[in-house]
């Protein structure tokens, strides 16, 4: 009998009814024939509370304790929907991670997961049972309750599917993964299969539907992840293995990143280590990169850029200025910038990619700051007020829009 | 080394200024060099928001995943408690009930407790920390997790006090257990010690500090609790074990039950096994019964008279119309009813006690309806009305009351 494994976000479970619409999709899987496990996340913003009560009596709480705080909030899901279910005619059970042995490193607050048990799954999906896992936890061999940190619930989807050989299934409140923000992209199309590379490269550009661990974690163990809209029962995007059909489809998508600033050290003396000295400087104080670009300026200096979001700059100045004095360069600040970026694993074997990007951005007059590349991507930065037009060019430019495309 | 088991209900934990004042406490006494484990309830009235949450997806929730909910209740508590204590200075660590081994049996939502492991609360208490451990819960050997059932907490306190060889506090928001309801009766006392036995009678007759099966769990495993505020640092109450030093006292403390209803069959034919009959009857229909009284009537016939809640009085009639076409006998109602009692280990050996709390009544013109006793406690039903003043002048007739009484 074949299973399927089902994941409802907290958005999907924020309400006594929303509960009941889940329940009701798992039982017309089961009524269907599938062995079916739920694996749920924390009710609405009830994460956010009780984050806001740790808050109340610690400014630092210690990450044991919050784990075992925050794990109250996939407990409570788990233990309703298995409710739910049994009030709607089908019989179910629920288990903690620690119940059915998912066990973690104890890494609290951003555990890895070890290795999962699933016999008790097994026995229970085999009496019959719609089984309800709390995701985004797991249990050390000590015991101890620890937490998988952002995205910690499409982890814990992706590892029981691959656990059990089951199909994925992650429900969102929208149709899938898009060629674009349609919000700022009106004819972006719901692209109906991407390859898990290009899936990682579209989620750290700022597409939020999947959290990149969750995406590494299928890649690794090959599990295709179906990301459908909890609302309908449209088919969504598959998230698979790289397939050579795809490389027919030069880009897959295009991404917006906005709020950004640039930090450009110029003529720092090109000698060795002098990056490591600079980014470990900046990581020391907590800064977060988003991206790096060197050129060399002459035969001695080198000038070294790199992107923070806005939020960040200011945090950034503050070593950067310190930084400067002691390497002696000049420091130029950019705190009006954007990102727009293509992906597609396409890009590999065809040319001009990057040629028709720039055209496209050129005939608009849009000005290219900086350019980054990977095997499958392609960054431009330009002035923030023409992101959104920058995006849609760009996006016409491959013919990802709904009709016009070709589909994949 | 000594150790302490501190516990703290939900009033005294639900908001982050009391979850605060509850761990400066526990920092207290581990400053004057005791050991310290707290068992804490879940905060404030969060209970009540979980049923909230079953009831609104189940009208009748599997009691696993009931329990499975409720848990979280304290989860909460524990983790929010060591957080305090660490913020504050003092290493601590919380525990649910799976975590150190609180055993108990299958019985979901009432589980009674099998067996404690408490190698992991010493070996945190010889590193020096504070053990925070969640009241009202248990786990089976199955890794379910269970719940103790209504004064759950106190069990669990005295359970692991007695598992440790500790001194056990209880900490609620009043000063110990009184003479008598100083709502009622302003010159109720504070007891400094009272036996189990009185505890318990007390507790059934409406004293609302400790649940009975807490109680008799220290009389099982010999645990003195002492009854405290949480709000003061004054001696409360001991429950101890009867010592001979109390039967000097004849009364221990006197209580009130209000909103009583009596049902009285009148000429039951008296064969044997008609009780049962009359009472099997009603516990099918879950009437609580409060008192029962049968009298011979004449040679062939008794009266059978029970007490109830009033609010259990419609239920009680449904039956009772039934019962008495069956086996053919009058029925009377009394709506009216209150029930005064005394309690004391020593009237076991003083006289006269029944005769001096019947003339108080008399004194005032108050007439008794019905009379029932134990070894240690003289009960008698009273019409409402009557029932505080009652309750006053047999509070007086024993010397209860502060400055006039010997204390104890």
């Amino acid at each position: 009998m074949s299973i399927v494994v089902m994941k409802f976000g907290g958005s999907s479970l924020a309400t006594a009814d929303k509960i009941r619409a889940a329940a009701a999709r798992a039982i017309a899987a089961h009524k269907k024939g599938k062995q079916v496990v739920m694996v749920v996340s924390a009710m609405g913003d009830s994460t956010d509370h009780l984050v806001d009560l740790a808050n109340q009596v610690s400014k630092d709480p210690p990450k044991r304790e919050l784990d075992q705080l925050l794990a109250t909030g996939e407990q409570v899901s788990i233990s309703l929907m298995a409710m739910a279910l049994e009030n709607m005619g089908v019989n179910a059970i629920s288990f903690t991670a620690a119940q059915i042995g998912m066990l973690t490193d104890d890494v609290h607050t951003k555990a890895r997961i070890k290795s999962i048990n699933v016999k008790r799954i097994n026995e229970q999906l085999d009496q019959g049972r719609i089984v309800v896992v709390a995701g985004f936890q797991g249990v050390t061999s000590d015991g101890a309750i620890t937490t998988l940190g952002r995205g910690g619930s499409n982890v814990t989807l992706v590892a029981i599917a691959a656990a059990l050989g089951a199909e994925c299934e992650n429900f969102t409140d929208v149709d899938g993964i898009f060629t674009s923000d349609p919000r700022i992209v009106p004819n972006a199309r719901k692209i109906n299969s991407i390859s898990y590379e290009e899936m990682l490269e579209l989620a750290s550009l700022g597409a939020n539907v999947l959290h990149n661990r969750a995406v590494e974690f299928a890649k690794k163990y090959n599990v295709a992840i179906h990301v459908r809209n909890s609302n309908n029962n449209r088919k969504g995007t598959m998230i698979v293995a790289e397939s050579q059909d795809m490389e027919r489809i030069v880009v897959s998508g295009a991404a917006l990143k906005d709020k950004l600033a640039g930090v450009t050290l110029r003529g720092v003396s090109n000698r060795p280590g002098i990056a490591a000295e600079i980014f470990h400087t900046l990581a020391k104080a907590k800064v977060v990169i988003d991206d790096i670009v060197q050129t060399i300026a002459d035969d001695r200096t080198a000038n070294i850029s790199f992107t923070v979001d806005l939020g960040e700059l200011n945090d950034a100045k503050k070593v950067v200025e310190g930084l400067s004095k002691k390497i002696g360069c000049q420091v130029v600040y950019e705190d009006h910038l954007a990102k727009v970026s293509i992906v597609g694993v396409g890009m590999r074997v065809h040319t001009g990619v990057a040629e028709r990007m720039f055209s496209a951005l050129a005939e608009a007059k849009i000005n290219i700051h900086k350019i980054t590349t990977s095997e499958i991507k392609i960054s431009c930065f330009i002035d923030r007020e023409k992101g959104k037009e920058a995006l849609r060019l760009v996006h016409d430019a491959f013919n990802l829009g709904g009709k016009k495309s070709a589909g994949k």
